[in-house]
């Protein structure tokens, strides 16, 4: 593990809860209405003045946050403003970036963007894992990144929020206007601490702009653009259930197992990602809990159709929402108070006085990989590149029971592994790992394990099920080839220290 | 002006905009999610335990908020429990005190409490008039007291946080339950920076407590007790117009006023208290916009049923609430989206990047008297006692307009005085006296004599008006007997500097 990070001493993992953090929180600098417009009115006439007033330099650290996905054009348009500024060696500190954001691989290479703190999925992962980004990449969870701002561990100089609405004193939401994305949680930090914030909105409203996800009383200026982005990206039309026979019949799995280990009760909880295994799980959970009469109490989005239909049908009290994947999401999101967003504050700061995350009796969680001893990994590739985000994944760990719901292979190639390329989470947070070839308990859980003793379900080992994968692919995969002297990025564990690092990928130029 | 208050050095006041902080916010301690009960349930047996396990000793900070008004048992009983449990030489830090709380006294006489630094309405603050508290009172604004902790002027231990409902990790709101107060706003700063917070309820609800007005993130342990307090106390059943003559003419004039200068356009926001002659001002401003079809883009609370009815009646958009009065500003606070809960954060922090009471289009407020420079008091009597707490009165100066609305006389004592006993606003932010005797413009508005020209409103200077009270009461009132060698308290300025002390008021045995 490396002991500096850009400049940084970092410490390696202690385990779970072996670190303890002392001292303070950060502190932001002091305010004084004085230096503010008295009549609330912070519009500006640009991006570029906006940033020119935020005393944007060289060597500063800029953050976004990641709700228009796909579909955001404003990231691209700052970094060409800046590059227009002549201002250059910037650490990005996104929550996110997405393919759409390939477009800033210019500015890795001219030296606008000196690296990138923040989970990168897609072109620039695959960038970085080419040796490409000088600077080392830095992998948070969102509760993680949260933690760093909070920690003082990462500064932000200027935060530019993408704003589906606003007013123009910088209160701001996102679930109103043509880029309307849900929730904005992510962003909570950077108004939280950064010196200087910017709302950007392609929607003013009045003041004020009820709901107020961001508080204006942290905006320092308010820049009206014509379109933030691509709303049929931002989030889909509607997000649909997978149709492979083998992912379905992980998703029922997984949704027996919630049942017939004793988890769904009347006034449980669950949370549940946007990929096609976690809808169909969903919708099949949703069968039996109306066959049973039982209704959840809450459950945790990122929201979609499906969980909106469990809301509308009275089978959950809530939807704790952190982002939305489609329209049903933001629709149910504006007009239900019973769902209610949520943030990495409120749901994923591991230095906090608790968090939701810890509070949810079942997550279904996906991975790229799991060893036998149950580490999994969800950053990396087989072939050792680095394609995804950490997201809320390390966060949920902390949950009362951690499923991954996995295909036991992908492309040929097992997921079971005798090694993760990446560790992301250790073993002992994951519980249970569901396969479309069976089901397998970590043996920390005798109590699932008892649970399910006379269960139907195909309970085996995860070395089992391993062999069987193996025999059908021609083998254990082939190790990814990297330069284990050249590390490119590392991955935080949710208390900021480093749990792995990422290295280099050995490329072939005709193959790349 | 003191040097010091309580031992700490302190600056006078510089003017308006004089004094520019530096530096950073007060930092809170950091927290870790492994010293928190992984399955979020936060309840401790009573209150002694949970004050021991947050580490109460001698000389410590206790704050409380006071959105339970006159109805409040809880922090009797707190102050019971502390006592029993031998601990003394407190700073006790209510956002404000009330009648209620005179059972105190006692903890005033024995050393238990050392001091108060918080609004004292009523006996509290006449006891700290007759100079028998150690220390001295410090009285700041709703804004102020959320300003002095966040700029770390005041650092508080432990907070105490009433909670009408709740749940076991200790998300909390005031619209719940059989003590529901509305808003809970002012127990913010208390949540975000004490070192330990302990969320107290008659009302717990299983997870998760939505709204969530104070964050279980930041509390550290949850207390069910039988009640808070007095529900009765706690909201009225109804508040009620003024029926005196003179009062209401008061209200007709601002009502009036509000229309001639051109301040009640569509889209225009108003913020009135809940005093009888704020109410009726409301009920008269309600008739004059709907005759002429104006409607308001938002009014700002302490709500009341006739605020409520203006946005039942789609004659605002939005109430923007820091506190309710009565239960049809809980219920509509409650049940209706666009009655939005606010605080002291969003609404009066000085030290922000602005707030929301320099956006309000005109402001009605009190006074106990006002100098013929317009210079007000709000907090001691023409004896000068100090009765009343500042509240959000000086947060509300930065209006656009700021109307004083007061009799012109009470108790045949003349209101309108050549020097105030207490200067609590400067007159350069007051811009309008409204008395039964005609209306007073601040000389610096021509723009708004200049809009009454042709008005048929009785546009007076004020020291006309205070000459003919003087010789309708028999002349001044009578200084107020004080021992000017012998501060009991000191006014904060919105920004921290000291705008006035209080003194020790003579009494004569025979009558106090």
């Amino acid at each position: 593990m490396p002991a500096e990070v850009n400049g940084e001493k970092r410490l390696p993992f202690k385990g779970i809860d072996g670190f303890r953090p002392k001292g303070y929180k950060a502190a932001p600098r002091l305010a004084t209405c004085a230096d503010y417009p008295a009549d609330g009115n912070k519009l500006v006439s640009g991006l570029r003045e906006a940033l020119k007033k935020a005393g944007l330099r060289n060597g500063m650290t800029i953050s976004t946050h990641h709700h228009l996905r796909n579909g955001d054009a404003l990231t691209n348009l700052l970094f060409d403003t800046i590059k227009k500024m002549g201002v250059w060696n910037l650490r990005w500190f996104p929550s996110a970036s997405f393919p759409c954001h390939e477009h800033l691989l210019r500015y890795l290479q001219d030296g606008t963007i000196h690296h990138i703190e923040g989970s990168m999925n897609g072109p620039l992962g695959k960038y970085v894992s080419q040796g490409q980004m000088p600077g080392l990449g830095v992998l948070r969870s969102h509760g993680g990144r949260y933690r760093a701002v909070q920690d003082g561990n990462v500064h932000i100089d200027i935060a530019v929020i993408a704003a589906p609405a606003a007013d123009a004193f910088g209160n701001a939401n996102g679930v109103q206007g043509q880029s309307a994305c849900g929730p904005l949680g992510f962003a909570l930090v950077d108004a939280e601490y950064a010196d200087r914030v910017i709302v950007v909105t392609d929607h003013l409203v009045p003041f004020p702009c009820v709901p107020w996800q961001i508080h204006g009383n942290h905006v320092d200026a308010v820049v009206k653009i014509a379109s933030l982005g691509d709303p049929g990206k931002i989030v889909s039309g509607t997000t649909e259930l997978t149709k492979s026979p083998d992912r379905l019949l992980i998703a029922e799995y997984v949704a027996r197992f919630v049942e017939e280990a004793g988890i769904m009760q009347n006034g449980f909880s669950f949370q549940a990602g946007a990929g096609g295994i976690s809808l169909a799980f969903v919708a099949y959970l949703k069968e039996q809990m109306k066959a049973k009469g039982v209704k959840a109490r809450f459950v945790r989005g990122g929201s979609t159709k499906y969980l909106v239909q469990l809301l509308e049908e009275g089978l959950t009290d809530y939807i704790l929402d952190g982002q939305a994947f489609d329209e049903a999401g933001v629709r149910s999101l504006r007009e239900n108070s019973r769902h209610v967003s949520t943030s990495p504050f409120t749901s994923y700061n591991y230095h906090g006085k608790g968090n939701f995350a810890a509070m949810v009796d079942v997550v279904v969680l996906g991975a790229t990989q799991v060893d036998v001893h149950f580490n999994a990994n969800v950053v990396t590739h087989s072939d050792g590149y680095l394609l995804h985000g950490i997201g809320g994944w390390q966060d949920c760990l902390f949950a009362k029971c951690v499923v991954l719901a996995i295909p036991s292979f992908r492309d040929r190639i097992p997921i079971i592994v005798d090694e993760v390329a990446t560790l992301c989470g250790p073993g002992e947070l994951i519980d249970v790992v569901v396969t479309e070839r069976g089901i397998a308990v970590n043996p920390r859980r005798r109590d699932l394990l008892k649970a399910l003793a006379k269960s139907s379900l195909p309970v085996r080992t995860l070395t089992e099920i391993q062999k069987e994968v193996y025999s059908l692919c021609g083998g254990a995969p082939a190790q990814p080839r990297v330069k284990k002297n050249r590390a490119v990025a590392v991955v935080e564990w949710v208390d900021g220290t480093l749990l792995d690092t990422i290295h280099q990928v050995v490329t072939s130029p005709s193959l790349h």
